[in-house]
């Protein structure tokens, strides 16, 4: 299936589009930077947004940088880098694919044996895109293993948005709808507005949209009555972290959702690229929680709602047990009723040089 | 406890004020009607919304346009207030408690014996203040009942907005709170948004503010992180109509928050007038649900955040079944566990004439 928009793309003159989703659903408006830090303002102001897309981002915005470069001498560029990394490193300070994707960018400038500037920019450019590449092969993998779990014409619940949008094509929870779609299963989509910022609202309904697969917005609350009713057939959500137990920290809303699902006999699907399980943890109640700002809460877009001065719970996660989840889909594999020794068992596999 | 403000009140030069709550938070003005035809639009455009407070304003209405007939023949008044019912009936036609009110106004008119137009307008106006003064002191009676469930400094959680601004005055759900508070209890709330109206961050928290009660608002699923932190100590909500066997239909979001406290063992009540309890419907699956515009979904305000075009779910009760229900709050008794039996009870000790 050919995507309708893309998150990010490499343009031969030495540009690298990026979509506006600040400006999403109402303009659709794509953002031109030829240099790391245009790039790196991009990230900042949220115009790109999600975890693998940021870590792709900032490898382009290492490769705009050496291609604007390129003319001066190898040794030019070699010295004139390190700043464009800081730049990129400073933009998303939390972001752990940021760092992942600037390290491998930084290997392949320090072991390049490339003798001018614009060999230099060449073999940063190939690192980019196959950053870029993987991401969305991954991608594709899980779909293909998240979408033999759905029934024909499988009713999907979704919260916030995992979707091309959140990373470099073709999404996760998104990926696993889309390539359900595009193995010729009618799948619809029942999408949690997501508050406060709306990203299943903003995002989700509207990259759907674009791929013509049919969607249906609801306030989160009221993905309870769907449940309740029997018109779900499975729920499929992102991971922000996923904890060496299987414990799943992910948009807040998440864990109302998996206790709903589970009351209601409805499969809880949790789809997580490898990137996103983090064996540094134990248990989920190891995983920080950030406080967002009141005005999310308090107002959007330049209305405000709520009475001036009103104290404000706002976290931008909450933490799914392990024993909510029916699999986590990886890249590589479905781990049914995740815990502590199958998660290790799939680390040591992935670790091993037979794997 | 003095309220701070009053969601409707009748002036002795023949008017009805009422606070128009589409403003708040950020506007506090009150509707002068002088006439039923501008106390039928006030309900109609939901200047005045919540069951009890529109059967009081619907009183008011017939009132007020009587004052303003009252000059004129007994005969004459009698002949022109017909037309004042009709325009106040058809403002909600869906309000029950808005037929009651004026079946109560209606019973009053035509018992009347009064020889003058203001004789007439004099008896009416009794009868209103007598509606507006028992949803007073019912509230009371059941803030009462209610306040005696709530440990010292209890962190209550409610949904919507079950209060003085959806009744005559003190409120139902709120009105335990209140209750509370008056008590000597130092009760803090959490409010939650209450999308997609958002009367949680427009109505409860404002009312609170008003009241100098300690109120933090919340997106909807954040209620769900709080209940699994140990940091409510109850969850109140009101009722929009309660099925022979105890089930509650209410604002969406109520089911999910009653699963959830079930889950952690925080107790689910709710305030339930006994105008609320419906003897004619067998459990919850009778309620119909009203199914309300997508633009209610879609933004606020003006602001739209969705993709033009987009399909919507917008249902705007639930139904928790009265398994989840640790207790019902009348103004009568505190129904523990309600189920069909304990509340044929209820009914057949009210109907009688010894009770």
């Amino acid at each position: 299936m050919t995507m309708a928009f893309h998150t990010l793309r490499w343009v031969d003159d030495g540009t690298v589009e990026i979509l506006d989703q600040r400006r999403l659903p109402t303009g659709v408006e794509y953002l031109r930077a030829t240099s790391a830090e245009q790039v790196a303002d991009a990230i900042r102001v949220l115009a790109v947004r999600g975890a693998p897309a940021i870590g792709c981002a900032a490898a382009y915005g290492v490769a705009v940088e050496a291609h604007r470069l390129s003319k001066l001498p190898a040794a030019d560029v070699r010295s004139g880098l390190p700043a464009a990394f800081r730049v990129l490193e400073t933009s998303r300070p939390t972001a752990v694919n940021l760092f992942w994707a600037l390290n491998r960018m930084g290997t392949v400038l320090a072991r390049s044996t490339d003798t001018t500037g614009a060999g230099i920019a060449a073999s940063l450019l190939r690192e980019a895109r196959q950053i870029h590449a993987e991401d969305i092969a991954a991608n594709h993998r899980m779909g293909a293993l998240g979408a033999a779990l759905l029934p024909h014409g499988a009713r999907v619940l979704t919260h916030c948005n995992a979707g091309a949008l959140a990373t470099a094509g073709h999404g996760t929870a998104l990926g696993i709808i889309r390539s359900a779609v595009a193995a010729g299963n009618p799948v619809t989509v029942f999408a949690d507005e997501t508050r406060p910022v709306l990203q299943g609202a903003r995002l989700t309904a509207w990259e759907l949209q674009q791929d013509g697969i049919p969607v249906t917005l609801l306030p989160d609350v009221a993905a309870a009555t769907l449940l309740a009713r029997g018109a779900i057939d499975a729920v499929i959500v992102g991971a922000d972290r996923v904890a060496a137990n299987g414990d799943v920290a992910n948009k807040v809303g998440t864990y109302p959702l998996a206790v709903l699902a589970d009351r209601h006999g409805v499969p809880f699907y949790v789809a997580c690229p490898r990137s996103t399980l983090d064996f540094s943890i134990a248990t989920g109640a190891g995983i920080p929680i950030e406080a967002r700002a009141a005005d999310e809460v308090t107002g959007f877009g330049g209305v405000t709602w709520a009475p001036e001065g009103v104290a404000v719970f706002n976290p931008a996660f909450d933490v799914t047990p392990a024993s909510l989840v029916t699999a986590l889909v990886t890249e590589s594999a479905v781990i049914h009723r995740p815990d502590r020794i199958k998660l290790a068992v799939l680390d040591t596999a992935e670790r091993s040089p037979s794997a």
